[in-house]
Order: structure tokens, then C-alpha cells, then sequence
């Protein structure tokens, strides 16, 4: 597996990511190259022996070589100029804010270098809450009624407690709480204003059935993992998700009927086709009375989902042989010949 | 005025936005500084008296020296290694891809370097004429219904002629043309289908009013431009649009109601709060039966829509001082340290 690991970022997820990247360094030792982007948007060169949590926290990766993104591919400065680094393909393990609103992938398709990850448009429709609701409507999946706040403006709506209070733009369970009644609410509505200036408030429905499902799509169609029904301590808190994060053992497998597997497997597809070819994602899931509804899309998962997968390094090699080309547009200035001609100049 | 106007592109509207920044030049001749996109994405500073289509056309921009973005601001290399250019702001004016899918505004936002323009989410949910479709009805604004086509998608409904057929992802009417019948369905999808593997199919309204409206929000609220009802030969065909990027006189103010005007405005301010701040947009609205429809949101509009305000320079200047802020994140390692600790090591 040739892969470069592209993880860190300015976000609330940081720390989440450098945890995702070493369980990933442990689960494909074969990996060799790491770049790490720091909260200050500076890129370091970050060798597999370096990947411990202590290297970043005590601030010692900033002696590794600083590298920059150019055109084609990352490069260090050397004495006599800059040199190429010749990375293999990047795989975009940032988590939150930089790796999943669309920035790094933008900046990676610019410069044309290759990377396993959503690209810029996927990641916008599913970063935000609010407009994943509004992107899995037009592909013809359903999702929780829900409420949008911004900071400074008043619920006017009635709510039904309980609700559950999500950061629109944010994974990780940060900033979400629940509130049971109306006493609840301004806590909670200020835990997660405190990470974003806009919330989702939806219903919350105790013991509702959840389901996650990864894939991605291959260069023969669809690819899926095995899907999960992730344990339930009434939603996950961030400690208890950032252990997740470093998770590398198979999780247990749903038993579900061939029918709701099915069922799971074309709401993915729905979802994917079209928008997210290059990323393996995550879905998650909720099934109640007969009916799926997705209740996040994770375009980044957490240490990729391996756990989900049988054959994880399987898995990452049939994607990288499914990447997106960028579309040559060439100019040739013919237009511009034609207005200077008729006007004869 | 101090700005920096950053224009070309890799995209099939690169030459239009060459006409549209030749056209600010003479609007704001106190501008000294440009920054050209060609179409490898390289950087050229181009002076304000090099600002003339031959310089382009003719390929004389590749001995202006060569730029780049960094930390900060835009650089240039040195006998002695490399100097910062203190530009002013950046007003993007990039039209298409580059400029309106998003690629730009994060390259900038990644490298804080301060813009007039859309940000990232903006672009991602204007230039897909599908997705601004739900982004519109998500803030209660109606748009006309559509179908989506793919590429080696068969077009399974049966369609009520007339249709007009847009390339999903493209400005500037390239591409886009009406079938008035089955017969030329095949030939207008494949027009498109040359530019963009996704097309929007609408219905085609003979006679619909049309109104162009500009705007955005500086400090105090609200600024919006007069109200145009632009000419109609059927639709804009390319050539009159591309000249239409070259407008800098003032067009006619529409007579309309006051009634109506507040309509329109009360659209445009649904669509532009809480996403387009930092950007000055055309949002282009039909009126039919006394309801109001998005046409399409302009997230770079040509020529920034200059000849829509009475006081172009003053919009300017009002936008300037009312850029979006970026997030402040900080990264303290709390959470590393905790499991360092709870880990023993």
C-alpha cells in the first residue's frame, strides 16, 4: 500500500485526527510518509517512527522539515532551492474543519496532486448539518425534521422534548447535548454555540435503531463494509468518540435481515453516486417504523472506518485505483482573437 | 480604492473573466495591482497597464513575474530568496470554475489571505444549478422544477416541451440551449453535455419577466443595487453575454413596482444571509403569475455587476469594510495530554 497520510488541521478535531492517524500507522506499517498540517496551516514531513501522540503535544514535530504544497506534489526547501518529495498518493485523514469543509481538498486538486478523499463539493454538502438534510432530500433519502439556529437569533418554533443540539459544522460529538425540556435548552443551545454559530436542532428518539455502514465505489461499482449497530450510552461524548477514533479491531457485525442490509446498501448508494467518488465515507444511519433515515454522513470517518472492513488494506487498494481524473480545460484564447479582431485591433 | 483584482482561471469562463477585469480596470483606475490565474495555475502580477486582452491572447503574460500564495499574502522569488508583495485586499473575479466552484476561496481563506468574493460554502451551493435549487428552497425561495441528467444517464420522464438545458456547473450561458421538441432533445443535451457530465433540464417560459438584482451586506445591513430587467433574445447566447462582461455604463433601472422591488430584495436577502457574506452576488429572479423564482444566484457576477449600482466605487468601499472574519481555533493539547496520562507514559 503506497499511501501518504495527511492528517492534524486548524479545527476542534486536531487532536482527534493525529489519535486517527496513529491508529492508522499501526494498521498499515507498510506506510512510510506522514505530513502533518498544524493548527498554524504549516505542513511538516513526519516519518512513521515520529507517529506518537507525545511527538505533536510537546510541539517536537515543529524540528521536523517544513514542506509546501506546489504544483503536482509537496516540496522542502533545500540550500540550493526546493526539491520535489515525490509522496505517493495522499490519503486526507483530517477531520473537522480543513479536511472535511472542502479546504484541503480544494488546495490538493489546485496543485493537481492526487488524494484519496471527498472533493471539495461533497464535502460542503455533508460537512453541514443542515445542508446534508437538504442534499440527501434531492437524492431521495429521508432525514429527521429538524430546526436551524444561528447565534443571536431566537427558537421561535415550538419544540417536542427531548431534542438533541448539534454545531451545524462539526463532527466528533462535540458541543452536542440533549435537553429534555425546556430548562435544558439555553445550556444547551450555549454548549454548541460555542463551537459554531449555527445549530440543528432535531428530535431526539430514545432507543431509536442505529446502523453504520462505510463504503466507497470501486473501479466494478460499490464497495461496502460490513454494517455496525454502534452501542448505545444514549449518544457518544466526545471521550468517549475520540477513543473510537483509535479503534483497529473488527467491530461486531449487525445482525440484520438480508432486506434492511439491502435497504442500507441503496440509501448509501443513493448518497454516494455522483458526489463522493475518491472518499470512503461513512454513513450512519437510523431505522424506525420500517423507514431509513440518515442521520450523519462522515466524509472523513474516524481512522477510515477500518473497523468496519474485513480487509481494510483491500479495501484502500481498490479505491485508489477508483480516483477521480481532474478535467483538462484548455484555452485557446479564440474569443478573446475575435473581439480584437472585430474590433480591429 | 485598494484592491487587488485576481482574475483568469482554469475553467471554460477564463477569457470572460480576462474582459470582465479589462472592464473593472476602467471603472476603478486607481487599481494598480492584478493578480492573473492562467490555465495551469500559475500566478502571474500583472500592472495595471498591461491590462489588455493581446497581453493574455498572445501569451506576453508569462514574462510578468511568476507569484504565489503563502501565509499571508502573495509572494515573489528573489535572487535572494523570496519577498512578500503586500497587495490590498484580493476582489476575485475569477467567473466559472476556479472563482465560483470554491477552489480559490479556500486557497485564499487556507492561507488567510484577506477577499472580496464568496466563501467556500457559498460557491459549492450557487455554481451547481442543481444544488442551488435546494439550497433556495431550504431558505423558502422557490426556484423553477428541473431534472438532473447525468452522462450515460437515460432520461426516464417524459418532459413537457419547451425545455431549456443548462450545464450543471457553468456560467455565462456556454452550452445552454432550448428544445422545443423531442426531435431536438439529443442535440441540445449533447451542447451541454460538452461542457459539464451533469445537465439541468427546465422548462422553457416563453415571455417570463426576468429581474436582475445585486447586492450584499456591508456593516449597517442590506446594500442592494437597482433592479434591471434585462433584455431578452430568448436567452443570452454566449457572444452577447460575453460582450455583457464588458458592460460599464449604467443600465436601465426596471419600472416596477415598489411592491415588487421589495419582493425581490426580500429574495435576495433569504438567499445571501448567512452564506454569502464577504461577496457582492446578482441574484437573477422570473416573476410569473405573482410569484417570485430563482433564475440563479452569480456568485462572482461579471464585472461584479457594476452597471446595476449608481455608486459602484461606494459598494465597493461598504463591502470592503465588512469581511468575514476567519475562526480563531486554538489547539492546546488537552486532550492528548489526558490520554498520555491516563495511558501512564
Amino acid at each position: 500500500m503506497n499511501l501518504c497520510i495527511l492528517f492534524g488541521g486548524k479545527s476542534y478535531e486536531h487532536e482527534i485526527s493525529i489519535v486517527s492517524a496513529i491508529a492508522l500507522k499501526k494498521l498499515l506499517p507498510e506506510v512510510k510518509h506522514f505530513i502533518f498540517l498544524d493548527s498554524n496551516h504549516n505542513f511538516y514531513h513526519i516519518m512513521a517512527e515520529q507517529m506518537q501522540s507525545k511527538f505533536f503535544s510537546s510541539n517536537a514535530y515543529q524540528k521536523a522539515p517544513k514542506i509546501y504544497p506546489k504544483k503536482n506534489g509537496f516540496y522542502v526547501h533545500t540550500l540550493f532551492g526546493e526539491k520535489p518529495l515525490n509522496f505517493p498518493t495522499i490519503l486526507n485523514l483530517i477531520h473537522g474543519g480543513d479536511g472535511e469543509d472542502g479546504i484541503v481538498a480544494s488546495l490538493l486538486d489546485f496543485y493537481g496532486i492526487p488524494y484519496i478523499g471527498p472533493r471539495n463539493p461533497a464535502c460542503v454538502l455533508s460537512y453541514d448539518k443542515e445542508f446534508v438534510k437538504s442534499f440527501a432530500t434531492s437524492r431521495g433519502v429521508k432525514s429527521l425534521t429538524h430546526h436551524v439556529l444561528y447565534r443571536n437569533e431566537t427558537l421561535l418554533s415550538d419544540l417536542e422534548f427531548p431534542v438533541i443540539i448539534k454545531p451545524a459544522r462539526l463532527g466528533s460529538s462535540l458541543g452536542i447535548s440533549i435537553a429534555e425540556s425546556q430548562a435544558d435548552l439555553q445550556y444547551a443551545l450555549d454548549s454548541a454555540f460555542e463551537y459554531d454559530e449555527k445549530v440543528v436542532i432535531e428530535p431526539f428518539i430514545d432507543g431509536i435503531k442505529e446502523y453504520n455502514l462505510a463504503g466507497f465505489k470501486g473501479k466494478d461499482g460499490m464497495c461496502f463494509s460490513f454494517i455496525e449497530e454502534p452501542e448505545k450510552n444514549k449518544f457518544l461524548d466526545f471521550e468517549k468518540k475520540y477513543l473510537d477514533f483509535s479503534r483497529t479491531g473488527n467491530a461486531k457485525e449487525a445482525e440484520i435481515s438480508a432486506e434492511l442490509k439491502q435497504i442500507l446498501q441503496e440509501n448509501f448508494t443513493k448518497l454516494y453516486i455522483n458526489a463522493f467518488e475518491g472518499a470512503l465515507i461513512r454513513c450512519d444511519f437510523f431505522f424506525k417504523d420500517n423507514v431509513c433515515y440518515l442521520n450523519e454522513i462522515n466524509p472523513v470517518p474516524g481512522s477510515l472506518a477500518n473497523y468496519l472492513f474485513k480487509d481494510f488494506r483491500a479495501a484502500l487498494e481498490t479505491l485508489l485505483l477508483a480516483l477521480p481524473k481532474p478535467n483538462g480545460i484548455k484555452v485557446d484564447y479564440a474569443l478573446l482573437h475575435q473581439i480584437q479582431f472585430a474590433k480591429g485591433k
